[in-house]
């Protein structure tokens, strides 16, 4: 039986294992686990009992499964090596996680729609507000980012040399929301250049939110 | 010379690193980065020049440098295998990123110092708000690593097994965090039991925020 990757269109964090899946070649299949209809069907009993975190991703090979995207991303380099998503050196690994987990642990963690929600419903802070936190998070830690894809000397088409890595797999999906949410992203040249690098390959096509069998117009 | 370890002594992800560069005995000094002090050295262009995103913890070894503490912890695992820090397998291995990554990507980054500063100073949320923001995410990803323990059919002394991993590493910080701002975690035994083994360690106790040459009475 083929993998299953539990997923939501727009879940960036989702987006990061689609690509990651497409460009290790492994066969899978999409379950769509819709965040809003049906008052949310991660909170439903059936996938609650896969995943107690009640968030995708999920992925699963047969009875084993595992839930966090970071982590299902080592997995796959784990089991699926070739094409790599890590360069070989210590310092280039180190490198490139650097640069995935100011996304995944300083960005999108503070934007995810839970977040959000909190701010709205709870906080009942104003769109304009909601708008300037979103804005806040991803220019500070791009900020960074294009900073030290400035300052790399070896610097190629991607963010670690001329091979893609786990640091553009979550790069794409958060410039993506950047762009659905309208932040200003011209300050950043050098990570708009590694994205156009990255768009044109058809790991990242096929992953794109417009692409998924449970997108919806917009 | 020694790597240097550019720490805070409250930073819970600086905790982190503390606890692994002792369980793998890598000799190492620790620089004290002051996050108050000063308007904040972590902010001050000296620290600014070798790391851009202005946090702690930053790892140095000679020339090479790099920040985020899950990077950090991935280079010392591939670098200072033994002893290590991770399980064989990678199921396993995929189970305790997973615990780590709901810690690090989905609890500690609504709760660090900057989001609760913008929280208050921006947003002008109130104490009692605060308190409940805070409490909100710990309990919720508490009681998602609480119930991954329980449904752990191999379940051992610590997170996964009866080793120590980054699943540990990650914890231990985050219930030092969860007891400071008085979250009430008696619905979380497993958890409790995991911290009972860990805090026991050397490595551990030698981490904790209280004994850092950086801390203040409290």
């Amino acid at each position: 039986m083929d993998p299953a990757l539990h997923t939501y269109w727009r879940s960036t964090a989702a987006y990061r294992v689609r690509i990651a899946l497409n460009f290790k070649n492994v066969d899978h299949k999409l379950v769509p686990i819709s965040l809003v209809k049906n008052g949310g069907e991660h909170r439903q009993e059936q996938f609650r009992d896969l995943n107690p975190q009640m968030r995708v991703p999920f992925y699963q090979e047969g009875s084993f499964g595992v839930g966090q995207s970071m982590a299902i991303l080592e997995y796959l380099e784990e089991t699926h090596p070739a094409p790599p998503l890590l360069p070989t050196a210590p310092h280039d690994r180190a490198k490139a996680r650097q640069i995935a987990h100011i996304i995944s642990c300083d960005i999108h963690p503070l934007n995810n729609m839970g977040v959000l929600n909190y701010l709205s419903d709870t906080l009942n802070i104003s769109p304009v507000e909601r708008s300037a936190w979103y804005s806040h998070w991803i220019t500070e830690g791009f900020a960074a980012i294009e900073t030290l894809l400035r300052q790399d000397r070896e610097r190629g088409n991607y963010c670690v040399g001329n091979a893609v890595s786990f640091a553009d797999v979550c790069l794409i999906p958060q410039l993506f929301n950047a762009h659905r949410f309208e932040v200003d992203v011209t300050d950043f040249p050098l990570i708009q250049s590694v994205a156009d690098y990255c768009n044109r390959l058809d790991a990242f096509a096929r992953a794109h939110p417009d692409h998924q069998p449970d997108a919806e117009r917009r």
